[in-house]
């Protein structure tokens, strides 16, 4: 925790002397408004601290300090039906800025936490895991560029009982003198010590918490505008000090888990299926699965499928072989390609966040967010430290999902090389399939050693008991359809039962 | 309206011969998809019709043909109350197909209409109202490169019946003899005058609706099919065949109302306010100007500000006041510079429509959709067609946000080019003031004569009654913002005294 500079006088500033700092501090400001507008960074500004504190007030002042255009104030009101039907954190996903832009949160994601806990919904083991989910989301913003500032407006008791009186007794304020802020005072000690635990617990490397008086206005706006600035400077000076070389293409490419490349090498991949079994077996489980999504869907419960494997291992044909067997209505295929300006200019999860279904309907990812430790790690497009950190922020990310009742289902499609080389033949000579084969994807293929080792580290780190992976045999191509139709019925019946 | 190719034939088509024509069909249909998807165009297919005829079974037949990464299917059942706080279009705009995909739609902004109008709650005079609303969604759309597919399924009184009785015989599909269903039927004539009036009357150039009868579900699949194929295909070819001349810069612009130009030059811009003045209305009309948004605020009133004027009329600093009456949470300030490539691949008003703030929020646009009759006129940016339809286009965009209960304030901000001269200057020479300005707004002002014909029309084309252009004297700037600040109050409380 740190203090902002000086700001922890609680003595009345002058207003000629608010005047001459803020004047500076305007055309700081502004200047460093004009810097972020031409850098890849994302700045957060989470404003929050006890009731009376004047939140509202400092983020308008500070706002009109700031060029309106590069800034956005998101305040998280009741979550509306769209946002009550996703993971909790998908409302504050959707209100991140992009590169070059600043967010102003007044209380954010900590004000739901602090007034829950009031009310004395939530034990403290759930005010906890909420806290670590905060943890994460801060850590993996701020590891990705992103300058998170966070302050903490602070106000004794006898502060707080003050500033009640002066509400009160001006008519143009009264209406500031509630009954929220009157039990605030009442019930301040056990506030603090709420707060002194939610403070702690979210006081990180890269998303500090600063402590501000908010007792006098004016030191309160300062502090505030102050903190932005000088963090910024830091932020700026330390990113210039740590220069990251350029991104290229790694040499060789190691396992971290050399077992799970084993695995894959050895799961067996020749089945016999004939035609008309084949047929039997698909309408019975075209069938079953039908009604297990249905089943999902009258339960409220959303389904995400992720679909990753070799190029030509047959994804498209067997995500057209489960749809069959859903409501054209109820699902959407979203198929992972290169990323638009506007995800570039987010967080890498963000472009998977934002296609999460709501309550009852169903969502296939034609891969996924998986390829930041598949096609990303091997051609180099982040750094490694970025890469391996993805293992952990991929399976917080599932963990969310599952956690608000959503069935994760992660398959591979694996052929043998020989297979592969097979259909990229058939594509070249077959004229309709020519549009499914290029260059990329022999270029790949000459990679097919580094896959297999990223692909062996993706199965096995982390061991992910949320949204296990599916490992699918996909020579045979009919089997691997069965094998997919079975393998969702199941989990998605296993899902409905255990819940 | 257009019968589909022989599929008004009710007669059974044997499985043989429907398999034979959909193995070519689904072939053709990728194909078709594969064409999409390096096209600019966008495809619609609207699928509606009387109740009992299968449109889900059709829609869920068809998307199995096609591949399902190209293709969305929309529907519409309960409005969330995010798409509630908006104007009734906004969901449809919000679930439209990007460049190269398409959308499927079963029912539609149709399906709405017509159960509504059944329950009795609409009078034909309202009903009509909608018509021409979608018939103009419609229009604007199939003007801008996108193709919209409109199938309504047909079934005669006995067909229904027997579909009725067909369904309740079958345990697997007795779920879906309804009451709705017995209605329909009971109703069937009245209905269908219902449909004949809303097919008359949206049946237009670019929007036709193509029959298909759903007696025989086999040739009601085919025809939903072979009608999208043969309506892709027949567009391409009318595509090819009146070929665009490549866009260019046009090398004059004539006025096409040169009394607004006349207007424009006629404003008086030299006015005197000492800063002591100013500095006492500005305290007073901010507070006015705060009480009428908080009201607005309060009657759930949203509020969507244009500026729009010559570069260095002071927009920024004018916005920058503005806000300042606002609270932060309250206002979104939406800067419109280049489209990212999302919007790009959209309608051009797409990227306005997502703005649209919810109810009893503030949107403030920084430059807006009038880019499309000014820099894109005069730049050469669309084709003359495209920017004289836009008039229309956008009459029609603020009609339906004043008709949801935004206010809609619209702001021309006016200098003198020797004003503009000497603001662009003092830029030059003001090192905090330099990233202002830049070779583009030398090369705009050099167009100054353009420009002000071009404004001068968009003044006076459409002469809007819902929306009116404020123009702005803003060769002082503190009598500008004074202005603004003045009229933003008067046209927020006349709209709420009238509500």
């Amino acid at each position: 925790m740190v203090k902002a500079t000086g700001e922890q006088d609680t003595s009345k500033l002058s207003k000629k002397d608010y005047d001459a700092r803020v004047a500076q501090l305007r055309q700081d400001l502004v200047q460093m408004q004009v810097q972020l507008k031409e850098s890849p960074l994302k700045v957060l500004v989470i404003v929050a601290g006890v009731d009376g504190a004047g939140r509202g007030d400092a983020i308008n002042t500070l706002s009109s300090w700031l060029d309106p255009r590069g800034i956005e104030t998101f305040s998280f009101r009741d979550a509306s039906d769209e946002e009550l039907e996703r993971p909790l954190m998908w409302r504050f996903w959707r209100s991140l800025p992009s590169a070059g832009r600043l967010g102003i949160y007044p209380g954010s994601w900590y004000t739901e936490t602090l007034r829950e806990e009031l009310r004395g919904k939530k034990a403290l083991v759930e005010l906890d895991h909420e806290l670590r989910r905060i943890r994460h989301f801060e850590k993996l913003l701020s590891d990705n560029g992103t300058l998170i500032v966070k302050v903490w407006f602070d106000l004794t008791k006898s502060e707080q009982r003050q500033r009640y009186k002066d509400y009160a007794a001006n008519p143009d304020t009264t209406w500031r003198a509630t009954s929220v802020l009157q039990r605030a005072i009442r019930i301040h000690d056990r506030l603090a010590r709420t707060a002194a635990h939610i403070i702690g617990e979210t006081d990180r490397p890269g998303a500090r918490w600063v402590h501000v008086s908010a007792a006098d206005p004016r030191r309160r706006n300062l502090g505030l505008g102050e903190t932005l600035l000088t963090s910024f400077q830091a932020y700026l000076a330390e990113t210039r000090r740590q220069k990251h070389p350029p991104l290229s293409k790694p040499k060789r490419i190691i396992a971290l888990r050399p077992e799970g490349r084993e695995r894959l090498r050895q799961l067996p991949l020749e089945h016999k299926l004939s035609e008309k079994n084949y047929e039997q077996k698909r309408e019975k489980w075209l069938g079953r699965l039908h009604r297990a999504v249905t089943a999902a869907t009258a339960a409220k419960r959303s389904v995400v499928f992720v679909f990753e494997g070799w190029d030509a291992a047959g994804k498209g044909g067997a995500i057209r072989r489960l749809v069959s067997a859903i409501d054209a209505r109820d699902y959407r295929v979203v198929p992972i390609a290169k990323p638009t300006d506007e995800e570039k200019a987010h967080h890498y999860l963000w472009r998977f966040w934002r296609h999460i279904p709501r309550d009852g309907l169903v969502t296939i990812f034609d891969r996924s967010w998986y390829g930041r430790v598949l096609v990303e790690r091997i051609e180099g497009f982040c750094r490694p430290d970025e890469w391996k950190r993805a293992y952990r922020e991929m399976n917080d990310f599932e963990e969310q999902l599952v956690e608000h009742g959503t069935i994760v289902i992660k398959i591979w499609m694996h052929v043998s090389p020989e297979e592969q080389l097979k259909r990229f033949r058939a594509r070249e000579e077959t004229p309709y399939k020519q549009h499914k084969i290029n260059d990329e994807d022999w270029r790949n293929r000459a990679q097919w050693a580094a896959y297999e080792t990223a692909v062996g580290d993706m199965l096995l780190l982390p061991d992910n008991a949320f949204a296990p992976w599916h490992l699918v045999p996909a020579n045979n191509k009919r089997y691997a359809r069965l094998d997919i139709l079975r393998h969702a019925t199941k989990r998605i019946q296993a899902a409905l039962e255990s819940a």
